[in-house]
């Protein structure tokens, strides 16, 4: 990734809220710590350009040399994320308009538009006046453009939205006519004329087209990463060659940007995620989500770019993190291909609105149980060098996992409104890493020929191209599972009309009548005892088998789950949300795909393999509150132990196994 | 109504969302069904007029003439609901100003203020345009003038509403002196100069007084009315001869505008209503509504111009109408007096934000369990074809529906906060229904000659000349009940002081001194065992005899229920909203009363005579999940079965009787 | 106070709601109730001045007139909290902006801005005229600035309010660079340049400086002081003598404006005071309001301004006080230092916002319950007269509250979002009243050299003098007792960072390292088997011991309950949000700082004692539903028997005894 030999280790760091007294203990705690990576500049704009091209670069020199004689690299952001008050007071027209038509005043984070072209000019300036100054500066070691890109600024509705809105139509669609059937403006007589009548979806009177609305989330993931290439050219333009990137911020539910157009633009992916202290099995989602980031990195390794020591501020309670749990997530993603834990922030802000965001360094100082187990990471990840480089062991299942399709199912009224879409992709992620599968998460037009189960959770629009790639892989042999809410739109959120699910109606030889949401509470039984909520089907079955059927109420003897053999494949549907019943319909399907575990199935202890081209490492994770044994042999890289065939796994532990065996590593890799 | 001998069958139908190739499917299809009406235009105006003055006729003809030819009916709608886009560009000022005095942007359904002169102007232009092309249309057997007018742009708060609210004050209240004595301005020392002083009540830094706010509801009810006014005028002046009317939404707790007061502008009452999803017992609620219809229609048929066959898509959870749901609650409808079942819409759209309302069609096509139930639907209304220009048995009975008394509750702070003020009206319509008396329900100032027994639940403002009527007919002999939150305020939303509930004290003989509104959750044993909750009022008798006690609390000992002897007649006060114990309640006002239950009383199963000046014919419903006996006698419409006394109607089923004895026909007429 | 030898009585008085023929009976009903004292004016502006500069006095003559010959005493308001329409309308630049920077409308009441000098020009105008025409009016015994100054309009974002909020940020911090040190702006890069940079903080794209919102609070509550001072002024410049104060709205949690800092600028201090229907104990939180009230007066004799005599109209379920609750709740007022009792209003309005507000006159007339029991209350509050004038006994136990730590709390992302920070200080309250201590409540900057035990909840921003002076106390020998979210921030809502409570903790002795918050409906047990909900902490002794500690979960064995010996005294720690275990720990602390209980500890009843220089009353409320008996001596005021050693006391009864044993008296004083 940034061709280090070692993993990454450290955190944003903003010496503009401290003293410099403070910066001198900043680099003593950070050698006590292994840190080797900063991230440099976020928020640093109003300091070193201080009005409008008066420019104040010592102070940031200092730094920069301070780090650099410290051996500690930077990772150096322009510092987009905060444009300067002076800015924002002399040009408030780059400050969002929201849906009501308001502007935004000026004091905000991420205030501005990407649309903009005064915004433009100032944001390609200042990147460029960093890349002229540091492009070649040993100790930057990489390029962090901005910070989280429309993390509050993803949409904006003023003129210049509306007018780059209208050029990115007019490119997407070509004719005014094109525009009109894709976004259904017959429905309420809202005919565009020209693309002079296609504007940004301000607050009408009533509701609007769930097509426009998905063209406008569209267009401004387009406008996000039309503003991350243009500071990232003038980087290059200054001549930097070091690796340029930016932080995608990851959940399972996110959908600031479709990431997935975004990867061919970054030099490595970098993430930032963030876990919910109310979520019982925080790890469950985070698996999720480094899955999908080692999805989107394809063949090359990805960087967790921020995560938090501990609490942060911006939950309903936030609970801190339990002793341990830091150091377990951290090493859980470089599990999962991370090449390097990154914390936001080095040290605790004593202001501000993230004043209660955990540091590295906490508000209580460094003679604190948090502190320590910050040390104690650092001397783990040093451990790991040794991984820099090396790729998760390739997968045979994969999960389906679209930011647009979530788009198109939010955008609109829909049978059940505000249902998490997400939520059946986390299920068959968390069972199927509970059998030892760890499963892919990738996008649709990632290349799935290599998986022999595809699962298709939600995928709630989709266009033609993915259903002849899944219609392909089930002629080929593989299982496709599609679940409910998958392939009823197209890809401009249009009903696939003449019986659902539109898209994959002839792959899974199914018709679907009608939907019927369950109300909230209700519950209906399966054939199989299963039990749904929230959602089912009038189905009937047009070519498949009946695995499951509905046992009572209107849709009593109708199909629930079927199965058609196509080719040397099956395609599966799944058309209830099982509330119970689910494990059995999982185990069911792995067993019809033929796909076998990989890592062994221990209640609580998550394994997942990384290799290189020379060597494998079997990464094992108690979770749970009990300890394990596990099946294993190499090396122990962190306490330096040799394992032979059993390794014992105290409750919250981690251990990192060089496997002995280095025959098994090509046949694993793809 | 209509002037037809059968009943109207069909649906809203949009051919501009299709391509003309599925229109020949459509009319293929809608004879198949048995349609013989559908809506046009409501949407059109954007494809008619396609820019300012630019007119597109042929397809509307060609439209006109696939219909036409097919003999199927048109009812033609002004298509004013849908301003098109190059309107509401050119003209921003026709779109509504919300109440922070923001104007909302184009794009909208309905985006029209009703006090606008330039919309005026362009929306009595196209209205004219289609009156003077099809006005003489042989298909085109009726008009419908925009569409749900409100839905959405109820309240506008734009210069032109405030300058129309003025002249509408001038008029209402003669002098600025009157208005500011009707508004109460005193409190808080908001005293109007001069009408100048009038506005739109735009959000103020505090609350408005809720006189001010209840004559803002009235007002914008009347411009609503105007704005139907002006269109039917616009069409009569084209030569128009055929019936003109508009769709009136109406639920239990709907309150767009004040139909009571345009009934007689239009020529037949024509309704919209939608059942909700999670009402277990929406057929009861339907009922209300229908007899809520039928009170408005007076002596003419009325019709029942939208519903759905299944799901809507603007409730939280859009569950489906079970199978046999639509067709039990079509012939509901026609049971309660409407000269037919017409749907929204033929064909479920697509795209947009409706694309998930039900349609005749559904997205699946016609090999759908649906499509076979339309089918199947169309052919019973042709058997009942003969109940065409019937009406509704007159019953004895009466419950009293107002909007402006809705609305004066809901404006202002009230002892208690979002309390829905018409579910004491459900509750009696569903208990007197049970008890076989199907009782009608009716605005204030219809005609209360010809009732036995008169329920007024949750009146809250009322006017003198109501409460004369009352009074008259106690003194004539009739049963009058006063429920709760009745006959406290005047027209004006001004409180009638003097003791509780002033304008129906000296009928009642009590005197209330203050009300006790209950806490959530909190519950009051009364001295029958009765429990309220919600409500109670601390009560003494001046005149009345107790016949409930409050039996505990602060309450202890003081009347809950009482009953006065007026003339011949009685007047009841219900002081507390029974939880328990109503239907004791209930039983003893119908005693006094000595009205009789004029349908048999059998559980589940509804009973609904229609009669003509010939014959009569009894609906049967079974909403219920058992089959049940129901005693008739004569031949039975939809299977022709002659019926001697008894008829076993399944769970579910309907059943219409054509009655022998025509001798009962003409003593159940008024 | 008002140096009136005898209890106020009466309330608001808005004759302009009424024709004059009311006001004549109005006069005859204030003197059957014994009506001392009515505030006048409030909401009179536009009946005196109608137009700009044009006065209408005479009917103001005639009621002051009227309430002059009667010998009711008149509190006479400037009438800035209703500024007229014509106002309104002319200068619609005196609304308050709101965060959005939207305008409000004209219409509503406290419709202007503090900061505005249109307003001030106006508002002072009409103060200059009132105090012209009747300061040396001898009914008018005292002045009432505005009404609720801030009760609705306590921010204001206008231009007008970013200057006046640049000129005091300079005023507080003499320079930018101190500006952007308070306010932390270098965190997110929002340095200020110059003054020019501040305004209002207008809503932006992102969250705010927590320091810099609580600055816009001070601001805001200085601003109204300002305008309160401005009025005063303006009365004094005609020469007014008599005593001037305005209404302060005071709960517990109640946080319009920094009071604390207004108590120099008012004659005497005066409160309003509304009870929360569905709050159980609605005279626990009165004791600790009224409690506040005297903190607030120090030396002084304070009013309750205004209380209802029923239900108020503003709370989601506005159930009426039960018979008897108006009189006890008074005389607890009285008894713990209020000299009379005010009701907001005389007279229930029939129209207006407050319809639906208690008066003493209720809109059901004289002929009712609750009109004769404020007769009774009228002739229960003369034979109390002797105790105007009095103190409350001063109490050797106080509880710290303050606004603007509550601000502090309440502005920025905190570990637990909507959190009542007031909720511990209200339950300490109870708990010592419980036991007989009849705790102060003061602010922290009051003299607390009195008091061997101080309670310290929720104190979240503190600053360092405070610390001293409670430093102080434990030296010479009181237990102060810091509760969790105290001594967190500086008085800047900056962390203090270095261990948690940066502010106490070497006064504790404690070091803490994070937070725990709890998640919703998360408990924690602690070793003595006391259990926490919502807030736990990581805490270490360096220096105190150990008095509980956290039993389970990641935080087990740690301490949670902490003591430090320090000098004389001791300061007590604890890091817990007690859900049960409480009164363990009361008990404890009251052991430990040696004061014992002064009023007899009777379930149920409430004793407070005034005392003058010369006499005590005893005044015990027995709040529950069972008699009770209290030990007392002396006579009874209100049935003028003698009490020899013995009371009994009526279930809701309140007794109030002229004690005989006057050497107590001078041991009771400070």
């Amino acid at each position: 990734m940034t061709g280090a030999n070692h993993l990454l280790f450290g955190g944003d760091y903003n010496p503009e809220q401290w003293p410099a007294s403070v910066w001198r203990e900043d680099i003593d705690l950070m050698r006590e710590a292994g840190v080797n990576t900063v991230t440099l500049g976020v928020f640093s704009w109003a300091f070193v350009e201080t009005d409008d091209d008066q420019w104040d670069w010592a102070w940031f020199d200092e730094i920069i040399g301070l780090l650099s004689d410290a051996g500690i690299g930077i990772d150096l952001a322009t510092p987009t994320a905060a444009p300067p008050l002076w800015l924002q007071r002399a040009h408030p027209e780059i400050i969002p308009v929201n849906r009501q038509g308001l502007r935004f005043h000026p004091g905000g984070r991420l205030g501005w538009c990407a649309s903009q072209p005064v915004w433009h000019r100032y944001s390609a300036r200042i990147a460029q006046q960093f890349g002229a100054r540091y492009g070649q500066h040993p100790a930057v070691r990489m390029w962090h453009v901005g910070n989280e890109l429309g993390g509050g600024n993803r949409l904006c509705y003023c003129e210049a939205s509306s007018q780059a809105f209208r050029e990115w139509a007019h490119e997407r669609y070509g004719t005014i006519d094109a525009v009109n059937r894709a976004w259904g403006t017959a429905v309420w007589g809202l005919r565009y004329r020209s693309f002079d009548d296609v504007t940004a979806p301000l607050a009408s009177e009533s509701g609007q087209s769930p097509s426009l609305l998905l063209a406008f989330d569209r267009f401004s993931s387009d406008a996000l990463l039309g503003q991350y290439r243009r500071e990232r050219d003038a980087l290059r333009a200054e001549g930097v060659t070091t690796p340029i990137t930016t932080n995608l911020m990851l959940t399972v539910g996110g959908s600031v940007a479709d990431y997935a157009d975004w990867v061919d633009d970054v030099d490595f992916v970098a993430i930032d995620h963030y876990t919910a202290a109310a979520d019982p099995h925080r790890e469950r989602e985070l698996a999720f989500v480094a899955s999908r980031a080692r999805g989107l990195a394809r063949t090359r390794p990805w960087l967790l770019m921020e995560h938090s020591t501990s609490a942060v501020n911006w939950q309903p309670r936030n609970a801190p993190k339990a002793p341990g749990e830091m150091t377990r997530h951290s090493l859980q993603h470089i599990a999962h291909g991370s090449d390097g834990t990154l914390f936001f922030q080095w040290r605790a802000s004593a202001s501000g609105v993230e004043q209660y965001h955990s540091g590295m360094v906490p508000h209580a100082g460094s003679d604190t149980r948090q502190w320590r187990e910050v040390v104690a990471l650092g001397a783990k990840v040093r451990h790991l060098a040794e991984v820099a480089g090396s790729l998760v062991e390739a997968s045979r299942v994969a999960i389906i996992a679209d930011i647009p399709a979530k788009w198109a199912w939010e955008e609109g009224q829909k049978p059940l409104h505000d249902y998490p879409i997400e939520r059946s992709g986390r299920r068959w992620h968390e069972a199927l890493s509970a059998r030892g599968h760890g499963p892919d998460v990738v996008a649709p037009h990632a290349d799935l020929t290599g998986y022999d189960l595809l699962i298709v959770p939600g995928l709630y629009a989709v266009d033609d191209a993915t259903v002849d790639v899944l219609t392909a892989a089930v002629h080929r042999g593989a299982t496709v599972v599609i679940g409910h809410l998958s392939g009823i739109a197209d890809e401009e959120n249009r009903i696939r009309i003449g019986g659902y699910p539109g898209a994959f109606r002839d792959l899974l030889g199914v018709f679907g009548e009608e939907f019927t949401p369950l109300l909230e509470g209700e519950r209906t039984a399966l054939s199989s005892g299963a039990i749904a909520e929230d959602w089912t089907e009038r189905l009937r079955v047009e070519g498949a088998e009946v695995v499951d059927a509905y046992a009572e109420g209107a849709l009593a003897g109708l199909p629930a789950v079927t199965r058609r053999h196509v080719g040397t494949g099956q395609a599966w549907y799944v058309s209830a949300d099982l509330l119970s019943g689910f494990d059995d319909l999982v185990d069911a399907v792995v067993a019809a795909s033929g796909v076998v575990a990989r890592y062994p199935v221990i209640p609580g202890v998550e394994a997942v393999r990384r290799v290189s081209d020379e060597q494998s490492w079997l990464f094992v994770i108690n979770h749970g509150h009990t300890p394990a044994t596990v099946p294993a042999s190499g090396v122990e890289l962190l306490t330096g132990d040799r394992v032979g065939g059993e390794l014992a796994l105290d409750a919250g532990a981690v251990a990192v196994i060089r496997e002995t065996d280095a025959g098994s590593i090509s046949a694993a890799r793809r």
